[in-house]
């Protein structure tokens, strides 16, 4: 329902687009490539995170929002949906990926490869202009730019951390560590995935007091890392048939909770056994891999962790100070979207 | 001298970059990483883009800048390198090119590859930080991030349209003309390189008019075309001895002038020949099509675009109104520095 009405947007957010680019005088051939470029890379998704600033917008408000505010709150929505698709388009191309969404990668379509590249730019680009169009008269239009360029910078580090740190095929688990691995989902997950959605409908619904994004950051870091360690342990503990995707992680060499964690708790035997299969290029080594986690008690780690981490977030949750308009219920409501999921 | 006293600032920007990743905690392994990128990318040019934006600010203010003055507008000049840094990157990945300004490029150097994209993106991020740091409480800062924003989109564009009409790997000369080409070079090259600095110059200097937006703008889109023609015109008929490279657009299936031009001119049997070598990955090949450019007299035909192109420049120029500010000699310093240049 939810989902449904915030897609029905998206053909008006397309729409601005190509009048400005028939404004401007782009020729047709380039305007049908944009539009097939920002349809397969758009749609398809979970779109949580754009889903995320209209409910939030609507927690503020704390009443039904109107058809205009809606509008404006699925604008920003789809700017964090853009935000991502830019993400992935090239993510896809980094980690040479197959599939995405259960359809080839964008750079693996007839007559698109490197061509991705410039795609995911115009994706990014498309955001600013989507800013400027519904928000250039508001006194917190430069807090909206600003928050996305921020955004974007630290995932951009999150993913060269990742990249360095992990290259698909240059295998040396002893730069893995869980320190390092808290870094990168830090970096390259949370802030655009969880704090970026709450600090936009927080811009939107007036909220401007540097304590307040404090303390939203303080909840949506930690929330944000335990949802990507949900999603580590999904790819490979995960029901294929409910997530949608065959985990890929073991194979190509991810920085993983998972393999962190293994390697913090193995012994000389069991981390010589990691060393030899992690990362190969073969089933073989994949299931040797996959049952030493279960050997070493992964799935109960995990356990532990997500009611450690729950448990901390409750708590941090329960101490919010709404007095300036924070509403604890952001976050409880996150928090409910992405306890003990199966995909 | 002006070159050296521009180059002074780079070190300074790169250490406000490193300032603030080291307060956000950044490892020193992706700092480190960031610093190779952004000095590999930025320097070994000839800076005008960067130089301009100085050079018209001093125009505009008719004195020499004070040390304060030069350092804003020097930060603007880099802004504007580090957009150029940001788009070669990644264009010569798309055209798999091998050397760039005399040395192997950025995606080729060892552990580089597919990272160079996510470089890419932090060398286009770092402007945005700069930005904020030097101007967020000037009221013209909103203007600069516009600027930037339209200038990155239209270049897109124009990148866009020319991997359209022109992949290296499926030649289709009837998908050129002249048309297409002029719409691409004015969105590919003309708007980043010579309007956006001169606009931010404007908005630093306080001129506002939209009517002085477009004065500018209507005299170096066509400037900015004559200078990528001349490019084009260097690539096949300039001294490698004095360009400093040796061209590759006949190879390369480049939509240029040349052979565009020369498609225009071609009797049936002269476009057999074009079609039978133009994009053909031998030499033997490219020696036919510049045979065939000196025989249809394309050097000939260049002068001529260069004597009546730079007439309409000066005819154009002659005509600005100076009344808010604009200046003639910002367009006529532009002109002097690419009228018959060799390199």
């Amino acid at each position: 329902m939810a989902k449904e009405r915030f897609i029905k947007v998206f053909p008006e957010i397309v729409k601005d687009l190509e009048d400005y680019f028939q404004s401007i005088g782009i020729p047709t051939i380039g305007i049908d490539w944009f539009k097939k470029n920002i349809h397969y890379n758009c749609l398809g998704g979970k779109l949580s995170r754009g889903l995320s600033v209209v409910d939030s917008y609507e927690i503020f408000l704390e009443r039904p929002l109107t058809e205009y505010e809606y509008k404006r709150a699925a604008v920003l929505g789809w700017s964090v949906e853009l935000l991502q698709a830019f993400f992935l388009v090239v993510d896809d191309m980094m980690d040479q990926s197959k599939t995405r969404r259960g359809q080839p990668c964008w750079y693996l379509m007839p007559n698109v490869g490197m061509v991705a590249i410039n795609d995911s730019f115009m994706l990014k680009s498309s955001i600013f202009f989507l800013l400027k169009k519904y928000f250039q008269n508001e006194s917190y239009y430069i807090l909206l730019i600003e928050n996305f360029h921020e955004a974007t910078f630290k995932t951009e580090f999150g993913q060269l951390l990742d990249l360095l740190i992990a290259p698909e095929n240059d295998i040396d688990l002893s730069r893995f560590s869980l320190e390092k691995h808290s870094f990168i989902i830090e970096y390259k997950t949370t802030f655009y995935s969880f704090y970026l959605p709450v600090v936009l409908a927080m811009n939107m619904a007036g909220i401007t007091d540097e304590k307040d994004f404090n303390q939203a950051r303080d909840i949506l870091v930690p929330l944000g890392k335990y949802f990507q360690i949900q999603d580590d342990f999904l790819d490979c503990f995960g029901d294929p048939n409910i997530t949608g995707k065959i985990g890929t992680d073991i194979v190509e060499n991810k920085c993983t909770w998972l393999i962190n964690k293994a390697l913090e708790k193995a012994t000389p035997k069991q981390r010589k056994i990691l060393e030899e299969n992690y990362g190969k290029k073969n089933m073989d080594s994949e299931i040797i891999v996959k049952k030493l986690y279960e050997e070493m008690g992964l799935r109960e780690e995990f356990e532990l962790y997500e009611k450690e981490s729950v448990s901390y977030i409750k708590e941090l949750i329960s101490k919010v100070d709404e007095s300036r308009g924070l509403k604890k219920d952001i976050f409880i409501t996150f928090l409910n979207k992405i306890y003990k999921r199966y995909k």
